[in-house]
């Protein structure tokens, strides 16, 4: 029997449950658009069997993982890589247990839902998780893995996405998305241009990868104009991928719009490695009003997460490396930070800049004001932390009085956790179709409305705002 | 048949819903009393009939325009005047059509809260606006406002209005007031004393306009001494006239306490432009403290908006002018800004300093507390953006519990557009009692005090915190 | 018969109210695990009656003078102490009247909830308090003062307090604790390590703190290592009194790990009185990771208590001193300020630090992402203004999807008032059994869970996370 309550979510009042259950009745079986994500797309090019369950739920998935952490258990004994080579736990049913004598610590969370879901409905598993289901659990997934309807392409068909995209560095070789393009398979897995490695001077290896850049693009990408040049190139080819979209994640949403001879000036100087720190943050708030102008000649959408303070811990950075669950989000200031760009493109309409945030209180005061008035932006979704019921019922009381339902982008899911797709997008549907419900309650909009609304949200606003 | 809900706003659950009814039904009825707002005092002063349903709703509402202008329509299409007097449109129904087509866009804002409300109870059209609705809705309402009874003064009087306060700056010889107050129409209009003109160093003309300030008053405004004297003989010009507040519109909610000689010199610099950012920002700091020194001889309440980072569209500025729904909220600090006014009057209580905010954050950590412990101090209702269900009900839920309902000052509508007068209230009137209503139906307000507080929150706070 | 509400604070719809009431009904009766406040000690040790209801209610209650003062009632006239010695109200029976005939100003306030049923379910006083009730509730209430029921230890035994902490600074000789361990009574009081005046270098008298420090511990606490030295000795003794925290109230959460000389010099500088403000900050942040140090030694939890700007008021502080209602609460950063200690020793189990706030703002976007992949990170509840049922629920709802519930630590009631503690747990149960049963109803939590953690936010997180 079914764990799962088929009225999660929605309101208590009973009229409201029912609008809402008859809302969500009519766009739950859409199809998933999912524009912005981080998937691997070597699954969907090889298509192998995903491993074992350890290594599909709890070892790539920092949510997972930082939770168990912050309660004592050892990144090691989840099996996460160390830098150094060290060894970890790599028996499956280990960690899987580990996991499961915990997984109390989940409760309430986001996790536990999408968990929860992914076993019932993918795997067809429908006990509570616990110690003591533990293995069977793990027996029963680890079966259903090595069935050819539980490889990568079947589970793609199976949960209805029409199309998805994942998210690359311009010296990416875009191999694997060739692969899928030249292959039999019809489903539509796009790129996207994440620049961040050529862009942020405090990237590692910064000075390399501009040489590198250059070699995968012909130009001398050590001058200003040749490094332009270079953008512009592999903007093209990952449009030829499929690439509707950029994506940059810098620590602020600080943009500038210098004159070029200064901005020339700055990237001579990133390059050597001698910008300050003031000076490499100009740097990157530059090059996304650079991305910017690029966007109004490509037509490539443009996407800013902004806000979080990356790799918090020093000693789990040098052990364990990057994405370790120690993305810990900082107050963020869009309105000063945006001006520059804004001054200069935010009234075209031939640009659409979505905005992502990790500081809630920015959605009332800065972003909805801010894309309720510039032709230019549009709100992305609830993001991150916040990919949550209490997340995005938040996320439209604050938005939506001031920016409307037009000036926001649909769900993104935004994860690397393949089985979770289904249920973030089920969660999104049935947070957007409370929502209406209450807003009809309520007399704040028409029934009607409601129901043209809830289609959007689940899928017309992503297609359009993504150009999809 | 009427298009609104008549328990719109109202809780959910049938008891606390029955409650918040029972509430409404005793307040709904109770004069208007609007101690701060933007209405035109010509229109009282004239009555002539207002021009078109486009000028009427669309051209002049800052809320409408920039939701179109979000979506890509063009402000010259809704006929916002150019600063170059630049071509725009001027044929009200096109502009109508053009808002009508887009209505949607303003699905669950309070806009289409505030325009319904006035399409159905002030002009009797009950068909949802749409492009199908649009021409029909126009000839409506234009043949209303051709009727004596759609005059402003008859308006005036069917929405119940007690008392209203316009803003004028201390330039303004306040001759609609003075034909006003000769005419022989009964409507109390009343001014309030808004000197940001003749207070911020940054104003264009700042020192053009003192001139001025000294020719109205025989004064040598041009040394810090007649300024004063300036202020205060213009202060008891607009007391004659009405006026029982002031308002000021700065940035931030710095204060300063200055010795009077610094200040003098700082205002020496000011008159000569040659002030930096900072010494502007430090004299408008000086000069609230200066109002408020006034206010205990004057009795004047005062009234601080801060937070709102004006006219962020340099384009737009410079192609429209001020206040084109550019204007962004921005993160406000209260707990240090006002501390040298606090320190010099805050525990005084012949001194009423009414503080508002467009930083929801500050609510609860500090404007509630800083209203719950000086006596000075009041809060005033959620603004501008947050004039909304969802805005006032987190201020009611962040501000009471800290600060009650009697450091409040009842409900603002602070607006220009005349015909959303009574929507606006009545938005607010419900919204208290939902929230009086829930109060007692989770046990944390006795019944008999709800009746009581809904009362105070319609119309007695606000009467005697605005001295009215 | 009772006024208060029995399902007070419990959700509006049916289900979900009677999902609380079960939940609550289980845990309603749970002893009282009390881990932070500050009630004072020498009630326990001497056992007196309490003096009279002013005294006991409104004179030491800055929740309560606050609200009064807000509204022009004068802190003499309540009895409030002048640092001057000069004539404040003695009359308890006239304070008391002001009081009552005021109260309509706790209206929806946590005070009245917690005053109200003081006055019902510890003194038997049903009757809505006014002015017209006032002499009988008086009378009422100083007439049980008088019984031996309703001394110290009988109300602390009649409350359910299976343990309480009281706070100390290490200069304190814990003669009163002392006095109750040698007593006959088998309450459990236990002190905790409130270092503040002896870390302060802003502290008036610092130095002469230092000096007593070493006569106290027979260390020269004038030198770095001997000052150490002394704290670790007080912690020893405060542990060998009951203490099982320490606890430090720091205007930000700042905290630095400096080398150890420079933290030497420093120390010295303190002790001249020449630090400037940011010497002294840095000063106060190197000792919390020095504390923390401690706390790998000796086990005691730490509490971090950051936030407040304190007795805002120059005039009011130069009258009546500290703690009269005037700490207001100021925006704080958290994942900066910690980055120090937590790169020391943030990964290290064997380390609990509790981490409060008063920037609701940080729940969401730093607490409960730091506190969800910290191991050393616990934490605490709503606090201070914030110990309300809004301030509850939005805890609950901001930091759980994150952090889950075990990041957390139960309730703490924080307070001197001793009469307000049943009223102030019940509160904290009603508010947690409200939220999980809407978690219950809304399918995300399961029945079954919500009964675990309805006893472990009630009584086992606050006596494993205090180790009590």
């Amino acid at each position: 029997m079914a764990r799962l309550d088929a009225d999660r979510l929605f309101p208590l009042d009973e009229r409201a449950r029912g609008l809402a259950r008859a809302l969500y009745d009519e766009i739950r079986a859409l199809p998933i658009v999912s524009p912005h994500g981080h998937t691997d797309p070597r699954w969907y090019a090889l298509n192998e069997p995903f491993p074992d369950p350890a290594q599909l739920f709890i070892t790539p998935d920092h949510y997972v993982f930082r939770m168990l952490f912050s309660q004592g258990v050892a990144l090691e004994a989840l099996g996460v890589p160390r830098i150094d080579g060290g060894p970890v736990e790599t028996d499956g049913r280990k960690i899987w247990r580990l996991f499961a004598a915990n997984y109390h610590l989940f409760r309430a969370t986001p996790s536990q839902m999408w968990l929860d879901q992914a076993f019932q409905d993918v795997f067809g598993f429908d006990e509570q998780l616990s110690e003591a289901t533990a293995d069977a659990a793990y027996d029963h997934i680890a079966e259903r893995l090595q069935r050819p309807d539980y490889r990568p392409r079947a589970l793609f068909e199976r949960f209805g996405i029409e199309v998805i995209a994942t998210t690359e560095s311009p010296l990416d070789d875009l191999e694997w998305h060739r692969m899928i393009r030249d292959s039999d398979w019809g489903g539509r897995v796009v790129t996207a241009y994440r620049p961040d490695a050529v862009i942020d001077p405090e990237t590692p290896d910064f000075a390399a990868n501009i040489v590198r850049l250059g070699e995968m693009t012909g130009e001398d990408a050590t001058t200003w104009e040749g490094y332009l040049a270079a953008h512009r190139a592999r903007r093209a080819f990952f449009k030829s991928m499929g690439a509707t979209s950029t994506d940059h994640g810098h620590a602020t949403a600080r943009t500038e719009d210098m004159k070029q001879q200064d901005a020339a000036a700055l990237f001579r100087k990133a390059l050597t490695g001698d910008c300050s720190a003031a000076e490499a943050d100009a740097f990157r708030g530059q090059m996304l009003t650079e991305m910017a102008r690029m966007s109004l000649d490509d037509g490539l959408v443009m996407q800013i997460h902004p806000g979080s303070f990356r790799n918090h811990s020093a000693p789990i950075m040098a052990r364990f490396g990057r994405d370790k669950g120690f993305d810990i989000p900082t107050r963020t200031d869009y309105v000063r930070a945006l001006k520059p760009l804004l001054d200069a493109m935010g009234t075209d309409k031939r640009l659409t800049l979505i905005l992502f945030g990790l500081d809630e209180t920015a959605y009332s005061r800065e972003l909805a004001p801010l894309a309720g008035v510039y032709p230019a932006l549009r709100l992305g979704p609830a993001w991150w932390f916040f990919d949550s019921y209490e997340g995005m019922r938040r996320y439209r009381e604050t938005v939506t009085e001031t920016a409307g339902f037009y000036n926001t982008v649909g769900f993104n899911d935004d994860t690397r956790a393949f089985c979770s797709i289904p249920a973030r997008h089920d969660v999104a549907r049935r947070v957007d179709c409370a929502y209406l419900a209450t807003l009809v309650a309520t007399g704040r909009l028409a029934e009607e409305d409601a129901h043209e609304v809830a289609h959007d949200l689940a899928y017309r606003l992503a297609k359009q705002a993504y150009r999809l």
